[in-house]
């Protein structure tokens, strides 16, 4: 039923999805749109898309699937061009890192009986740098692909079936799939990931600022440190957008931090450093 | 020159240095000593050991060299202990993790012509679990081995020549060797090694109470979640000596992460936010 699929972004996670589909046995056409010349170029020669479109509504109109691969606000800006241009004959769907104003615009844009469907989805699954030559066949096996559908969307028989054909494409590809409200995603992400992200960061400059300036003392951290500061490689480019509609949250999740740390420092001589460290100790116990 | 090597303490860090001793060709005898049979037995099954010492004072005096492979306030128990029974034909040295203390002690202690040598050491290796059974031959291999030896102590000829042959094993373990003063050492450690360890404690005991209670929501972080709370299992019982013995560095330097995750979280919408970015990927340049 899937016979063509447009990737619109050919980063990472766009050549990750192309390569991921041929590796789960998909036969039909990949077009791949990138703003970028180079990284089409790359797209192309790694065998993750057979053709290049200039067009990119073009080239969604004339695919069944297309897939947003591009970052958050580009990827709302995508939705505003397409919803004019594609009917209900087509599923668009993404894996943009939050999910609030994706879906609010999903449900304003499309999802009626007359619009193209649209999925709001988000794999967890990354690496802390980007770009074509990085796409992974495997990147999404054992992850989570959340989705962030809401059942009160109409949609015409046909995008339904695409968007339950489009999930089986995700599950073969590795993914465990996970339906979640769009504000409980976030405030979810938050936590797991965002935080994460945003403590390796701060981590990374204030080492910058210490130690940076003598190469031969990072060596001395070991693993533990180029673990804890692997993320501190990852690219402003991708991370502005999603502080940007995920603020509220990832400051919540932020001060939290700053408040643990605080009780940490504050009790390093007391009983309370042992009930933290078992804390600690459980969240990693299997 | 050294022939017998007496290792107490048959943990991850003393399994390891038997292991990798004999991997570099030393073959003379290691007598191991440990607090819990348990462990001394697993190291003898593993061949990291050659004999179990039930005096671990006893096993000392018929060594030429001694590793103190025990917790920081077990390294100054066993230093005051042993300063009354070795003479100038021994070398004591350690692995702890902090060096003020150890330093110090060594030099009241030891280091004497008519004294054995004591060269406090420090290898920037490790696991985030412990145990005999987790013995690494490969542990040191790439790692800095730390040393805060004191050239204004004064030792006998013939320990000296122990501490010179000490350092070319721990060369032939695959590490590289870099002295620091022992207050710069304890200042250094405290970004480089003891920060990334209190922020990962604190994250993984924030996000147990968070999502702890909810197993498939920490799948959902992946690999970048798994790698900032991988130390959070880290055992409180060699922390706790840590904590105590660096108090004043470690508290500077969660001090200067709570006011940089501040920082971040005040400027979430602005183009700060992209200047952290940058110092953090310059962190993490080669």
């Amino acid at each position: 039923m899937i016979k063509r699929i447009a990737i619109l972004g050919t980063g990472l996670l766009g050549t990750s999805v192309g390569l991921a589909l041929r590796a789960a046995g998909f036969r039909g056409s990949i077009v791949g749109w990138n703003r970028g010349a180079e990284g089409a170029q790359t797209a192309l020669a790694a065998g993750t898309i057979d053709s290049i479109a200039t067009d990119a509504l073009q080239a969604a109109r004339e695919s069944q699937v297309v897939v947003l691969a591009v970052p958050i606000y580009a990827t709302l800006d995508f939705m505003e061009k397409l919803s004019g241009v594609l009917g209900c004959e087509h599923l668009v769907t993404d894996v943009g890192s939050t999910k609030g104003q994706i879906t609010e615009a999903a449900g304003r844009l499309f999802n009626t009986p007359e619009r193209a469907a649209f999925l709001p989805g988000h794999p967890m699954a990354g690496k802390e740098r980007g770009g074509a030559a990085l796409g992974d066949a495997n990147l999404f096996r054992g992850a989570v692909w959340l989705f962030t559908d809401d059942p009160t969307w109409r949609r015409s028989l046909h995008s339904a079936e695409l968007v339950k054909g489009w999930r089986e494409w995700v599950v073969a590809m590795g993914s465990k799939t996970l339906d979640l409200d769009p504000v409980r995603h976030d405030e979810l992400v938050a936590w797991v990931s965002h935080l994460p992200q945003f403590a390796a960061t701060a981590l990374s400059a204030l080492l910058e600022e210490e130690v940076g300036g003598a190469p031969e003392l990072k060596d001395i951290g070991g693993r533990a440190l180029r673990e804890m500061t692997r993320l501190g490689a990852s690219p402003y480019s991708m991370w502005r957008d999603i502080a940007l509609t995920n603020t509220e949250a990832v400051q919540a999740a932020l001060l939290a931090l700053e408040e643990r740390l605080a009780h940490l420092r504050e009790n390093l001589r007391g009983p309370e450093l042992r009930d933290e460290f078992e804390r600690a100790n459980r969240f990693r116990r299997e």
